[in-house]
């Protein structure tokens, strides 16, 4: 997408009106309004319409004077493909389409969506939309849409897929006066899809936070590699929803789309940096807090308070995120000592009290500001009596705008502190009401993910070197099979990509047995090799223990005439020698495709309650190492591997390569739909991969 | 507490002040103010001062010539006590002692307290405080407070343990337009405490709802009786401070008191049915929730939207709580068909589209409402451009007022549904600006807990017969023993309250031991018994897996050969024959005295990673059947209880038993600080506690 598309010189309103509650005269107007410099032109197919909002119309964009770089459409649905070929002619670079009647009402739309789109790859015309609200640019005064609502400017970008969220974000906004610097309604996403607009944006010198709505990814892949790029550059804040199966049949049904998995775009999500917010409210909070406030520089906090009540529900807010309570320097209480009353606290969270008037909160502020070991300060007030609301926002604000520390000020209440919120808002500068949200912001702000994304450059997805040959043999075999493959070929694929497995040999006589044994190691498990029997055990075929080179031939014996006995006509190839595995811990790993994003990586604590127990953390294939160290973080089982109750760590290189491989595996071959190791026994010095299955597609 | 304590026909202002600044005005101000009716009489010592705000002002209580209720105090705390005694003699039923200085400064402070909490016994006069904020009762126009706002006459109660909550509380109301009944800063709660004022409030007429801010428990117990008494009545809604070990820390720095360890708190507020909110938004939420919706008489929720996302994302919150989205009946999507537009989605959640007018939203509540399969419907509306906010605002009202349902609107944005949102707020309904927050405050009135409260009548905790014999032979073993108790000792005590443990019995020749084994049930295991072997295997003087009367026989000689051989000079009894366990779950049972809350009892998934998976739930002794299904069903392991993966059901009454019997034992036996069993061994007809072990205070 080139690098102006969205800054026209010059557009026309295909289907402008006079009319007051058509779109066609609101989108006009808003262009109109919004003070935007470059060249109008409505287009009305009317003749009759020499006019419209004082400027002159044109029966077609064929008759317009001069080149047009943009277009809105606001005709019908069915006349929008011809007039995007006269654009097309016209060498318009971008068509807004607004109509709605594309592929939301069905088969007759998805037609007419599909026609538009081929017009606009013949004639390199880019499409946003159809049915959408239009877009907004606040730094060319651009308002391509019709948002009842302007927003002022700002450094925050919104995409949304819906236009409805657009309007309630504008309307939030501009009570909240927070600004913007581009605003884009997605609708159907027929060609422009959120893919291009975080890769636009994060380029955007105008824009310093991405916010979107989405209720649907399209292409997973390259939403990883383009996600990741702009959340390095800067903040990227989706809510996603559909997270519900409901919620996720609620959207197929308003917009005809595939709802992905909820657990793969939580992986999707985490692997790109995206900041997911699972609200509107979180979703601003953090957005007008990464917009407003400074980025601390750790994650040590301060709080400063009227009063001890809020300031233990902050200090209890702070305790459930990474954030953690500043130990304040010695240096820093003596000072407080001096200038605050004898009953205050002066260990943080600091109590100033309930009578602390506007010039004991600087005093207090000009003191913890200078604290090395705070990087950030929560400031709380509550109205009381003597509280001075105004006096101290307007102080806090001027240090707010000079100090070198993070100062989110809380005012909680309701009338009598709007006064003070007013006066940080009408400044841009945010405000809480509520220490809890505060909190949560303050944590999004100080864990920087574009500083874990910079690891992941240095970790990129892991791939290891598998000779033509693994992959001819495996390919083979995935193609020979039924749709589920367990046993002997499940481990020789795993095998092949040198994942270990139970070591086992295959015998044809008692010397061949015994030799066998000894180079697996003893204890030994034999089984009766052959075609004809299926139940084992039931005929005296498995040997279990075996200790020694005598006890092996034995064994051997035993085994051959228990089966000649019960079963004499079988046709029996010989024993297969397995090694005893016994002690270790049972962990899992899993992976599944999605038909969106491609394989989902699961590892956690195995056996048989594995879904009982839920601890699985999940990740999107390619998995680098730096994944799989997050993935084993998010787990209660972790404390395992690193060795609980006096135990000794277990192998947890094991675990990170048995991953790294099966992530290859399951990339280099499409045909595998499912796979499921459980248990994979992990040991302090090797993991073996001991009942493994593959379901194809 | 007498009930019209309350209610003073005439207040004694003590250190009532012409000075602005002082408290002594702001409160004499505040009662003149608020309309209070009765009579009001400061006091000042000065004699000079003859009037203060016009009302004749008297040197002490005791020259005032009629009959006193209460008195308010705000003079230095030294002077507090001679006052109160003055007020004794003078008969005052209450004491609002606002003044600060006691308790929570520490040494002289807690002197002083002590001080007038005698003398208030001595006279019987109630004590609020001292260092409160004072009360409000807005039915008598009562603002006995230095609060610098007067809430209006609504249902909601406050209490709380922090007057700058009180403040920000009245600040939210003032702007949100909800009333209050009561108001009161509970200060260090000398005297009169949270369960004083519950009890209290459940039963007044004026209150529907309570909302309580506490940071620490005085009374667990008799909390738990009032609490649950409560509940019963009307809502309690409780944020409970200091969840976190810093936020704790920082309570008892600012109030002097302890906190309780939050996981009996949350065990406690569980049992007791009170609402526990996190935050005060929540509180504020569900607070105007209880007050002003209509309790709804299911879980089955309707969703009406004029767009799609926002419809997604209510239906994702709904799916995240225990409310369900409503299936429509066919007659009524038969009839949403007829009056919205084809586009519209006539399922739930209902899509009635962007361009709906106030009209629209009418129509489809009127049929919504009629839907036998809807218990609750949620409204939402975003400003889109040809939204109707105030008409549809006003329209809806109406419906609010006459339906039988409960409807919560949900206004979208920010400053143009402020227009709708004004409508609701004056009168009096409650509205919000997030799907998510509405759906967590109707899940809240959704699930009536009083309901639940009356099952907890019928299932009262359970009280087993004890017999004195056992009584005292428990006790003695407790205290003879040191401090931790295992093996032989731990399995008596179990087993003398008919707890399962392993069968076994002392064998002193090979004859009793063949016997006693066929007694137990073969495979059985046999150890020596000598007081001079410590390491019984080193010396073979332990057989397992014996299965039969013969194998008894050359156990009992096998293991007497050893011993002799091994330890000639040993000294040997005879043997102990156990009964071999195998299969079975792993289930773990703990018990904590808590010092603030009494015995907690814990139960979940054992095993030796019982703190690492954390699948534990608990409970505050004395426990009901009740509260023991509600322990499971918190457990993710309670699937492997119900039977998972094809399994059979496990023993779920052996279960319950158990740990009714642990909660009698712990309540017996003060001794027991805290107790171990895992594993319980759980199989499909039997429990057996396993490994048990005490630790005594």
């Amino acid at each position: 997408m080139k690098k102006n598309i969205f800054k026209p010189r010059s557009i026309a309103i295909i289907g402008a009106s006079e009319k007051r509650k058509k779109l066609g005269y609101q989108v006009l107007k808003n262009i109109i309004d919004g003070g935007y410099k470059g060249k109008i032109y409505p287009v009305n197919i009317n003749p009759k319409q020499k006019k419209i909002l004082g400027l002159k119309s044109y029966t077609s964009v064929l008759k317009i004077p001069g080149k047009i770089d943009a277009a809105v459409f606001l005709i019908p649905s069915t006349f929008v493909a011809s007039a995007l070929e006269e654009c097309g002619k016209k060498k318009v670079k971008l068509a807004v389409v607004i109509s709605a009647g594309f592929k939301e009402i069905g088969d007759k739309g998805i037609g007419l969506e599909k026609e538009i789109l081929k017009i606009g790859k013949k004639y390199k015309t880019k499409i946003l939309g159809p049915n959408c609200l239009g877009y907004i640019d606040t730094s060319i005064n651009l308002n391509a849409s019709f948002a009842p609502s302007y927003p002022k400017k700002g450094s925050i970008a919104v995409v949304s897929q819906s236009g409805a969220i657009c309007t309630a974000i504008l309307d939030w906004a501009s009570k909240s006066n927070v600004g913007f610097s581009k605003f884009f309604s997605l609708g159907n996403k027929s060609d422009i899809t959120e893919i291009d607009l975080f890769s636009y944006l994060s380029k955007d010198e105008e824009t310093d936070v991405i916010i979107s709505y989405l209720e649907n990814i399209a292409e997973g892949k390259e939403f990883r590699n383009i996600a990741t790029k702009t959340s390095i550059k800067k903040p990227l804040i989706i809510l996603k929803a559909g997270v519900s199966e409901k919620g996720a049949a609620a959207i197929s049904s308003h917009t005809g789309s595939l709802a992905g998995s909820d657990q793969a775009v939580t992986a999707l999500f985490k692997q790109s940096g995206v900041i997911r917010a699972n609200s509107l409210e979180d979703m601003f909070d953090w957005a007008e807090s990464f917009s407003t406030l400074k980025k601390p520089l750790g994650n040590k906090v301060a709080i400063i308070t009227n009063a001890g009540g809020p300031g233990v529900m902050t200090t209890d807010a702070i305790e459930q995120t990474k954030l953690e309570l500043a130990n304040l320097d010695e240096e820093t209480i003596k000072k407080l000592k001096k200038v605050l009353p004898p009953s205050a606290n002066t260990h943080n969270p600091i109590d100033i009290i309930g009578d602390a008037d506007a010039i004991r909160y600087k005093k207090s502020l000009d003191i913890i500001e200078k604290d090395k070991n705070v990087d950030s300060i929560l400031l709380l007030l509550t109205p009381q009596t003597s509280t001075q609301i105004k006096e101290t926002a307007k102080l806090i604000l001027k240090k707010i705008k000079t100090s070198e520390k993070t100062i989110v000020p809380i005012f909680m209440g309701g009338k009598k502190v709007n006064t003070g919120i007013d006066i940080f808002e009408k400044n841009s500068k945010g405000v809480f009401e509520y220490p809890e949200r505060a909190v949560k912001a303050l944590e999004k702000i100080s864990f920087c993910q574009s500083c874990e994304m910079g690891i992941r450059k240095i970790y990129p997805p892991k791939k290891i070197r598998v000779s033509p040959d693994t992959k001819y043999k495996v390919k083979n075999i995935l193609q020979s099979s039924d749709k589920l493959i367990a046993g002997s070929p499940a481990d020789f694929i795993l095998n092949k990509y040198k994942i270990p497995i139970v070591k086992s040999a295959f015998a044809k006589n008692k010397k061949e047995a015994s030799i066998f044994s000894k180079k697996i190691g003893f204890p030994v498990v034999f089984k009766i090799d052959s075609p004809d029997i299926i139940h084992k055990s039931d005929v005296g075929g498995v040997v279990v223990g075996i200790k020694n080179e005598k006890d092996s031939g034995k064994a051997y014996d035993a085994i051959i005439k228990n089966v000649r006995k019960s079963k004499p006509r079988a046709k029996i190839n010989g024993v297969i020698i397995y090694e005893m595995i016994s002690g270790g811990m049972d962990f899992y790993i899993g992976a599944k495709r999605d038909p969106q994003y491609g394989p989902m990586i699961g590892f956690g604590l195995g056996g048989i309650y594995v879904e009982i127990l839920k601890d699985v953390s999940f990740r999107l294939a390619p998995l680098s190492e730096f994944d799989i160290e997050k993935m084993l973080g998010e787990l209660r089982s972790t404390k395992i591997i690193e060795g609980a109750r006096g135990k000794k760590a277990l192998y947890k290189k094991g675990i990170i390569d048995t991953l790294i491989k099966i992530s290859n595996l399951m990339i280099n071959h499409p045909e595998i739909k499912e796979l499921d190791i459980n248990p994979l026994k992990v040991f302090e010095d090797r993991v073996i991969a001991l009942d493994n299955r593959f379901i194809l597609e």
